[in-house]
C-alpha cells in the first residue's frame, strides 16, 4: 500500500535528495573544468557519471507531479540541469503538472523537436492546456501532424477559454447503443480491454450519436444480464454545453456528487466529457487566483522569476493605490490649517479610516461570498443594508467611545474625544453602505466583485475617514 | 436530460417563487386575524390553504441542496415559515446541505422528536457533520438508538476533526475476498442489487478484514470472468490513516485523480473510506473559511443574523486593528513637533505607510502560498529574501521618484521630495523583509500564516513607514 504520511515526508526529502546530488555534480564539473588534471580525468568522470546516474533514477521513481514540484521550488539554473535529465517520454506529463510561470521557463529551453516529442505523448485535450505556451511553428507543426478528428477536436478546444465547459473537457468517451443487453456491454468492455481513467459511466448513444442516456458501471454490475441498456440507464442524466460556466458546472458536480458528465452540443449530440478532476482542478486555480488577484498580483508568479518580471506582475495595483493614496493626501490638505492648530489631528486621523477599511472589507468579504452562492439579491438588498448599518452603528458606538476615552486620556480635550466618537460612527456607516453597493454595483455590471472591491473600498474609507473626522474637528474645535 | 442551464436559472426563480408564495399566504393571515369576518372565513382558508399545498409542491421538487439555498437566502421569519413546510423525512438531508449558522436557526426550532426524527434517516458519517449542533439530550438518546457497530463508530468520527481523514471519512464500503474469481464477484454484485454513491473500486480483504488491495469496478469489466480477484486488483492502492490530514489527502485526490480511497487503521484494518465528493466540499470550505479569515470574520455568518451576533463574529479582528492602529497614533505622536513645523507632512505620511502595507501583502501572499504547496524552505529562503528586497527597491526607486516630483509640485521643496522617495524605498524594504519572515515564523511556529499574517504585515508598514518618513523628515528638513 502506498501510504499518504510516507508520500508527504518524501517530497521535501526528495527535493533535498535532488539538490544534494545536483551539488556533488556541480562540485566535480568545476573541479573537471578548473584543474584539467588528466590523471584524474577518469575517475572524476566517473564519480560524476555515478551522482548523474544517481539523480536521473532518483527522477525517474518519481511521479510526474512530484517532478514538477521539485522544479517549482528550484532556482532556474537549477531547475534546466534538472529538467535535462527528465525523460523524453516523460515531458509533456510534467508540463501539465507545473505552474504556467514555470512552464514558460522550461519551453524556452526546449527545441521544436523536443516540443513535439513531449506534444505527442498527450491526449488533445491536454494538448489545449498546452497549446497556448507553445511557439507558433511548434503549435502549427503539431496540428499538421493530428489525423483529421483530433485536429478538430484541438481547434475546438483552443476556441473555448478555461473559464467554460469546452475548456475543461475531454474526450475519452466510452459510448454504447442502447439496444444490446448488459451481457452484450460487458463482453464489449472486455473486448476493449481497459477503460480511460474516470470511467464511472458508458455514454448511450443513436447512430448519430446524439446522447440517449448514461450507463453507470455500478448499474452495469447489479443488474440481470439479458436486461437491455436502454431499461438500465438513466435517461435523466446531468450534461453540459461547451459554452456553459466551469463554476456553475464546479456547482453542479458538488451538488449532484457527480464523477463524469456528457457534454452535448446544441442538437444533443455527444461531444465530450467532464471529469471530476478537472473540475477539481479548476476550483483549485480559481481559489488560488482569487487570493492572488484580493492583492493585485496578476497571475501565479515563479518564486525563482527575475526581479523584473515580478515588478511588472505587481506594478498595476501598486499604480492605483498610489493614485487613491493621493487622493487621501489631497484631502488632508484640504485641512492643513486645521491640522497646524490642533497637530493632535494627524496623530488621530490615521486611526478613523483604518477601522473603517477593515470594517468595510468584512462586509464586502460577506457579500462577494453571498454573490458567489447566490444568496444575496434585488429582495434582500434593503435588509442587508439595514443590517450591516447597524452592525456598524453598534461597533461605532463601542469602538468610538473607547478611541473617545483614550483621545481624552493623551491630549485632554473632551471635545476632541466626542469629535473622534462621532467620526469613528459615520466612517463605520459610510463603509458599511459602501461594503454592500460596491460589490452589488460591480456585480450588476458584469465584473467580478471579488478582484476590484476592496480596492475600491479602502479608497473610500480612507478618503471618507479623513473628511469626517478632520471636516468635523474643523467646524467642531476650530 | 437536465439541463445545468436551466437548473441554474430556477435557482432565483425557484426564490421567486416561494417568497411570492410565502407573502400571499401571508396576506391572507393577516385577513382573517385583523377582519375576522365570519361568512369569508371558508372562502379564504380555502385560498390559504392552496397557496399553502402550492409552496409544499413547489418544496418537495427540489432538491435538498436547493432547498438549503433557498433557507440560506431568507430573514429568520420566511426560514421558519418554510422549514416548517419540508416534509419530515428531508429534514436531515437539508440539515446537512445548510451553513453552520442557518442549520443553528433550523436546530433551535425543532423539538427532540422532530430532530430524532431528521437523525435517523441519515448515515453514520452523516450523523457526526450533524451531531456537534444536536443538544446534548439529543444526542444521547440518538448514541443509544443505534447498534453497536454504528454507535463505535459515530464516537469515533466525532473524536475527529473535520481536518482529518477520520472527519471526512464514510463507511460505505462493499469488502470481498481476494480468492473468488470475477465471475463470483459479479453474482455478488447484483445479489446485492445497488452500490453506494461513488463507488468505483471495490475493497479487498482477509477475513480479519485487513486490506489486501483494491479492486476498480474498471477491472471488474474489461478482465477475464475467470480471473481471481487477487490477480486482478490493484495491490499498491494509495491508503489513508484516521489521522491523516485533510490537506494532504485533498492533495493526493488531485495527484492521483482519485474517486475513492480506503481508510485503514495502524494494523492496515479497513475502517472507512474517502471520497472525491467529501475531499471536494473540504476544499471549498477551506477556501470560503481562508477568505473569511483574512479579514477578521471568525465564521460563516447567517446573512440574517441578528446585528448583535454580527458585532461578535467581527469584533475580534477590529479590536486588533484598534490596537495596532494606536501604536501608528502614537509613532506620529513622536513627531507631532516637526507636523506643526511643516504641516505637509500629514497630509504625506498616509501614502508612504499605505503602499508599504500593499507591497508587503503581496509578498506575504507569494510566501503564504508556495508555502502550502511546500515550494518555500529554509533552502531557498535566502534567495527569496534577495528577490523580494530587489523587487522593492525598484519599486522603491521607480514610485518613489513619482512621489518625489508630486511632492515638489506641490509644496515646491525639492528636500521634502527626496525624503519622501527615501522613505517610500525603505518601508518597501521593510514590507518586504517582513512579507518573507512574518509568514515563515508563524508557520515554524505551527500557526497557519495565512490568518494573521496580513494584520501584522500592515501593523509594521504603518508603523514603520510613519517612523521612517517622519524621522527621515525630523533629521533633514527641521
Amino acid at each position: 500500500m502506498a501510504d499518504i504520511q510516507e508520500s508527504k515526508e518524501s517530497l521535501s526529502e526528495n527535493l533535498q535528495q535532488v539538490i544534494s546530488l545536483l551539488e556533488k555534480h556541480k562540485l566535480i564539473e568545476d573541479l573537471l573544468h578548473k584543474q584539467a588534471m588528466p590523471k584524474h580525468d577518469l575517475v572524476e568522470s566517473l564519480v560524476h557519471k555515478q551522482h548523474i546516474s544517481a539523480l536521473q533514477a532518483k527522477l525517474d521513481a518519481l511521479h510526474p507531479a512530484d517532478v514538477a514540484d521539485i522544479l517549482e521550488a528550484l532556482p532556474l539554473e537549477q531547475r534546466l540541469d534538472v529538467w535535462e535529465l527528465v525523460k523524453v517520454e516523460r515531458d509533456g506529463d510534467i508540463l501539465l503538472e507545473v505552474s504556467d510561470a514555470v512552464r514558460q521557463t522550461l519551453i524556452a529551453d526546449m527545441n521544436s523537436d523536443e516540443l513535439l516529442a513531449a506534444a505527442e505523448q498527450l491526449d488533445t485535450d491536454e494538448l489545449a492546456d498546452l497549446a497556448p505556451d507553445l511557439p507558433k511553428d511548434v503549435l502549427q507543426e503539431l496540428l499538421y501532424s493530428l489525423d483529421t478528428q483530433n485536429r478538430a477536436r484541438l481547434q475546438s478546444a483552443l476556441s473555448y477559454s478555461e473559464d467554460v465547459v469546452g475548456g475543461i473537457m475531454d474526450f475519452d468517451i466510452i459510448t454504447i447503443r442502447d439496444d444490446i443487453t448488459l451481457e452484450v456491454a460487458l463482453r464489449y468492455m472486455r473486448r476493449l480491454g481497459s477503460l480511460p481513467d474516470h470511467t464511472d459511466k458508458l455514454f448511450v448513444v443513436d447512430r448519430d450519436e446524439i446522447l440517449l442516456g448514461v450507463l453507470p458501471l455500478k448499474r452495469l454490475v447489479v443488474n440481470d444480464l439479458a436486461a437491455n441498456v436502454a431499461d438500465v440507464m438513466a435517461a435523466d442524466a446531468v450534461v453540459f454545453h461547451p459554452e456553459d460556466a466551469a463554476d456553475e458546472v464546479a456547482k453542479a458536480f458538488e451538488r449532484y456528487d457527480l464523477v463524469t458528465a456528457p457534454v452535448v452540443d446544441s442538437n444533443n449530440k455527444l461531444v465530450g466529457r467532464v471529469t471530476v478532476d478537472a473540475v477539481m482542478d479548476y476550483i483549485r486555480d480559481e481559489a488560488e487566483s482569487d487570493k492572488l488577484s484580493m492583492v493585485g498580483l496578476r497571475e501565479e508568479e515563479d518564486f525563482f522569476a527575475s526581479i523584473w518580471k515580478s515588478v511588472q506582475n505587481r506594478w498595476a495595483w501598486l499604480a492605483i493605490n498610489l493614485v487613491t493614496a493621493l487622493v487621501a493626501s489631497r484631502v488632508i490638505g484640504i485641512f492643513e490649517g486645521s491640522i497646524e492648530k490642533i497637530v493632535a489631528l494627524a496623530a488621530l486621523m490615521p486611526i478613523v479610516a483604518g477601522i473603517g477599511g477593515n470594517s468595510g472589507n468584512q462586509t464586502t468579504t460577506m457579500i462577494v461570498r453571498g454573490l458567489a452562492l447566490g444568496q444575496v439579491a434585488s429582495h434582500n438588498m434593503q435588509s442587508l443594508i439595514t443590517k450591516e448599518l447597524g452592525v456598524s452603528l453598534l461597533n461605532g458606538l463601542i469602538w468610538g467611545s473607547v478611541l473617545a476615552v483614550i483621545a481624552y486620556a493623551l491630549y485632554g480635550n473632551y471635545q476632541l474625544g466626542l469629535v473622534m466618537m462621532a467620526a469613528m460612527t459615520l466612517n463605520l456607516l459610510l463603509a458599511a453602505l459602501m461594503g454592500v453597493v460596491i460589490p452589488l454595483t460591480m456585480n450588476k455590471f458584469g465584473r467580478d466583485p471579488a478582484v476590484g472591491s476592496s480596492v475600491l473600498i479602502t479608497a473610500v474609507t480612507d478618503s471618507g475617514g479623513f473628511l469626517i473626522f478632520l471636516g468635523l474637528a474643523t467646524i467642531f474645535l476650530i
